[in-house]
């Protein structure tokens, strides 16, 4: 059993766990955080199917039993990568555009909070690499990519069925739309790897609002 | 030097190559052609820099030397792949558009054929791959790359532009429409690996029609 930061053992004797042993595990939550961390970097440009328990450890100066003792195996650790990433994007994106009014203002504003998260991953996007590593090999780590994808489109038709909602945009097929703003970002991080950022981002930045005005109620 | 189909060596004595070398280089060329169709069946799994000549020789059941009289280098190699590549995307989405009317016609087509490309290539496109394989990693093959999709871009744009030369579509930025027009592939190929082909290509199509009618002249 690894510990983990929103964890409360209990036994016969105690409900509230001692100082010292919340004090162990509030380091030993800290310590799995930098292992994440570190992990996350390397699978940025490896991807999550380049990362091993060996080089990791040494990467961040421990045992190889010591990261084990974080995660019982290579699996749990990919799994805990990917997790990350996906509550990286999630700060990075929704929860910034959430505090904008609903509707367009705030669909607006993931899609340049989406933006911003390719300009900063692209050199390499642990969620856009696992879905090429693992859209095609069965297992929990494919199971944990495809729930983070319908997750993400939930949100996303979400955040344009208020825009519908708001008089924003025209009435129409919620998972069409999510499919065509989903390709901006696409083709932004596709661009800016071959032709630089700024340049992708102006063509994104066009495109989406050339979307809206094509999808406007008055259009 | 390597032998390639075009080449005919000439020297003081002889302006035509005598048949039996004739007959050499075409055995050869076929024997590279064989060498290169391998390598890009491994190269659509593990990626241009997945390849090695090792391995790639004892695939084709050949000699590592045997295969370095085809190929200089491993550049040398994963140049050829990369044209290779290029060569079959050329073949199988540009030349079938060419034989429709210019205009709609031809652009319809030419999405249609990518997405069939993306359809063939959903479990590993060679194309794709190399893009974030060497867009951040310069060198000659970095340079391919981009000289393929600039190559590319230029037959979209000019495709775009023949349909709004013809009053199919409305007059308008083509570099942008082909950012606006190359998203939709990419998502297509994005959630087919991930939810299955016929949705996505259900998506891109709708996108495509959806984008054909609000680029409309009369829209």
């Amino acid at each position: 059993m690894r510990p983990t930061s929103g964890d409360i053992e209990t036994n016969d004797r105690a409900i509230v766990r001692p100082v010292n042993a919340l004090t162990a595990t509030t380091k030993g939550a800290a310590t799995r955080d930098a292992i994440i961390e570190r992990a996350y970097e390397i699978a940025r440009f490896s991807g999550v199917e380049g990362l091993s328990i060996g080089p990791l450890a040494q990467a961040v100066g421990m045992s190889k039993s010591g990261v084990f003792a974080h995660f019982g195996s290579r699996e749990d650790l990919q799994r805990a990568v990917i997790e990350s990433a996906a509550t990286r994007f999630g700060e990075a994106v929704l929860i910034p555009a959430l505090k904008e009014p609903r509707g367009l203002p705030r669909l607006r504003s993931l899609m340049h909070h989406w933006f911003e998260w390719v300009r900063g991953n692209s050199g390499g996007c642990v969620l856009l690499g696992s879905v090429t590593e693992y859209d095609d090999r069965p297992g929990p780590l494919h199971d944990q990519v495809l729930r983070n994808e319908q997750r993400w489109r939930t949100e996303l038709r979400r955040a344009i069925q208020l825009a519908i909602d708001c008089g924003h945009l025209r009435e129409g097929d919620t998972e069409q739309y999510a499919f065509e703003l989903y390709a901006i970002p696409l083709a932004v991080h596709h661009e800016s790897g071959l032709f630089g950022y700024e340049l992708a981002r102006r063509h994104g930045d066009q495109a989406i609002e050339r979307w809206f005005a094509n999808h406007s109620p008055n259009a």
